[in-house]
């Protein structure tokens, strides 16, 4: 059946007319996750999604959650490993609307002053665009050879803009349904305008917020000044010595799991013009900070961090007050990799927090999240074969990226059904997503769904994992 | 004319009544200085004085001020040394008035469950009692011998409670008016309820804000943490590198001009009963902080000190934000003793601070005030004088004591004057200034009246410095 990719490719180019009318009407539907005012068009985009899904030969249904609908569609197909695709219908609210050049829920095809023909409006890029991709390449599939060269199955999430509280709980209680061999998620971008990505790395996150307690009530530095406990000196040595001089952070155990990137994908990270004093430049600085024996790129893909990301004590208002204050806290982050393991890392990073602390104060520490980081095997036969893929349809060698924040659908899809997510998208940098004016180019939606049709194509052909 | 000095003992204690009468007079007055609505009485204040002070001999006068005016007075009398006395008449607002037990500006005397009695009202302690202490003194000097032992000009002020910003400028317009030997300040208190004490030790202080700026912007910890500057993180290694391991600041010359307690006032605060344990007990520390080799007492008193007394940057609020912030800052503050220089420890820590900081990074600063800390040469005649007349009076050796925080008039004295000021007077720790419910011992007004009817007589004998 895979001998007739190239007649489903061509029929994907004759009928990109009616691929773009069909995104036009899902942009159409006000789906705002975020504010209740727009929960009947969210229930509308779902609606409409398993309606398309049918249209294609899916067994598909809009699902209840305490929230926005899931949308779940199975498609039989060939013999091949059965895949499970994420997409999201929700999109960010549109406020600045007087920013927008048009109606930001009436898309139309525009015309860059470089050539680029763009789609514009809300959600074309975040996410609905990218979802659409795959949903066309079934659609081609099927209407080519009468079936999908693999099994598929689909969830579509309606809240991945305002927490997505509900997917989690959603895939536990529906783990038996949705079991698979792999799945891949729509919702990233490509490393350039014509060099397509695969995202193989995320980092993950534990969040821990310390409390130290000094004295009893804020102190007059004058009257107690040398003597008392200054929690907020407690607290800057504390943090303080969280890294070394090289850059390392020094908790026991915290390297533990970090593995080190392959040669191979080392040396295509050093072929792909990734300009660190560029990336830095962009936002004022100049000076690499973190690992001195590490890369840019490597930083902020492959290594873990640790970041205070908020720190207050004492008084903070206009002017001065020589005040001991009793309390001081710091809002603390790490940054995961590879096999880092949460729990391990909080209590190493509790256990130092305490070790450090004079014997008359007292911390207290509130979690904020814990999530380990994801590192797709790049040499297994699923990323091996969509990479292929994707170099084929665009003429450049697809690039294994990392990303250095976390995408928690990835690590709910591991976690939970056990599946690798191959994080796969075609949008770009400029098209400013959650802005206004947000678009998609019309070369990522082609391009995007052709991709798919052929990675359905190279998947069938043995096994993926 | 001193042989004298019994029967003015004499006659205050048989015009006690008189004396407190008077006080509840000025106690009576509501001269609130922050508040604009009491301008009126703070005026009324200043002129009860004025003709108080000509009532018994002095040549005064109301002397506007671009805020609440001041009152200065001039006596000759005897042939010793012209000492200026400071006091204030300005008092502090009384919310919560629903927190005292009687009517703030209606004094009475009240008999605690110990049998002390106490004059009760906004002011008994804070200062109108002190100051009427060395006025009452002067009364009874002029009405049993017909003058003063020596010379006395007064300099009582009515902004000490709302900034006092018109004294100094005040000062340095009738510097030559105000050209005495020695000064007192009477706005201090006991050891204990049976140990007078005199303050020869005042911290001075030196603020700095430091704002720390990294990236232009803040930045999502995910997409640049590990290789973007945290200045979160540079303001924390810097001001962990302000003290070393046994709490000694690291600064360059910090303490350059700190001297040694001598031993004589060493062993007078051994033999003080001071109890480190329960002064830090009572804001519930128990581990002493600051330079190791110090005791708790001369940490407060006789040493500097930096303390970090507000820190911010980054998320604040509730929750969790994974932000790399762009700025943070730091209010830091310097305790200074003897002759510290503020311009060269403020120079110092700058010259630190740029030293740390990253080459992309921008520091600025903001000063908040500077002033050196006052120590006087404790075997100085006027010193030794008043302490002997302190001592007489109260048949228990009076100490010398240091104070933490800053007195900003004993420095003016010492800047603009040229002036050592003795720090003298009688109140309570458990008198509730700027508290409901003031009061001022009549045991620390009756034996104030007396202990300065001894020093005026003690300083005419001889020179006294």
């Amino acid at each position: 059946m895979t001998d007739r990719l190239d007649d489903v490719l061509a029929y994907i180019d004759a009928h990109m007319d009616k691929s773009l009318d069909r995104l036009f009407r899902l942009v159409e539907i006000e789906s705002i996750s975020t504010d209740p005012a727009y929960a009947g068009r969210c229930i509308e985009a779902a609606e409409w999604l398993a309606s398309a899904l049918e249209g294609i030969g899916f067994d598909a249904a809009v699902r209840p959650t305490p929230g926005h609908p899931m949308v779940v569609g199975h498609s039989g197909g060939g013999s091949g490993p059965r895949v499970l695709f994420y997409g999201h219908y929700d999109v960010q609210p549109v406020d600045p609307l007087d920013l927008w050049n048009a109606a930001p829920f009436e898309p139309k095809i525009v015309t860059a002053a470089d050539g680029t023909k763009q789609i514009v409006g809300r959600g074309t890029s975040d996410d609905k665009g990218q979802l659409m991709t795959f949903l066309e390449a079934f659609r081609a599939w099927k209407a080519v050879t009468g079936e999908l060269p693999i099994p598929v199955s689909v969830l579509l999430e309606g809240e991945e803009e305002s927490g997505g509280k509900n997917l989690a709980p959603f895939m536990e209680a529906n783990r038996d349904e949705l079991a698979a061999d792999l799945a891949f998620i729509c919702d990233t971008g490509m490393w350039d305008k014509s060099t397509p990505a695969m995202t193989t790395m995320l980092r993950g996150l534990v969040g821990d917020e310390i409390i130290i307690t000094a004295a009893s009530r804020d102190l007059h530095s004058g009257i107690y000044g040398g003597a008392a406990r200054n929690p907020i000196h407690v607290l800057v040595d504390i943090l303080a010595g969280l890294r070394d001089e090289t850059g390392r952070v020094t908790l026991p155990g915290f390297y533990d799991g970090v593995g080190e990137v392959s040669p191979a994908v080392r040396d295509q990270w050093q072929r792909m013009g990734f300009d660190p004093d560029a990336f830095l430049g962009e936002v004022g600085l100049s000076v690499p900070a973190g690992e001195i024996d590490r890369s840019v790129l490597e930083k902020v893909w492959a290594r873990p961090t640790c970041e205070v990301n908020g720190i207050s004590g004492g008084y903070t208002g206009n002017g001065f007050k020589t005040v001991i204050p009793s309390q001081a806290f710091a809002k603390v982050s790490f940054r995961l990799v590879d096999r880092q393991d949460p729990d391990a890392i909080r209590k190493s990073f509790r256990d130092y927090v305490r070790s450090k602390l004079p014997a008359d104060c007292k911390v207290e520490f509130v979690p904020h999240g814990g999530s380990p980081g994801v590192r797709l095997p790049t040499d297994s036969p699923a990323v091996v074969k969509t990479q292929a893929a994707l170099t084929a349809e665009w003429g450049k060698p697809c690039v294994l990226v990392g990303s250095g924040g976390s995408i928690p659908v990835a690590g709910d899809f591991s976690r939970i059904l056990g599946l690798d997510a191959l994080m796969v998208g075609f949008s770009h940098d400029d098209d400013r997503i959650h802005s206004p004016n947000e678009k998609y180019d019309v070369a990522s939606y082609h391009g995007g769904i052709r991709s798919w049709a052929r990675i359905l194509a190279a998947l069938s052909e043995g096994r993926v994992s």
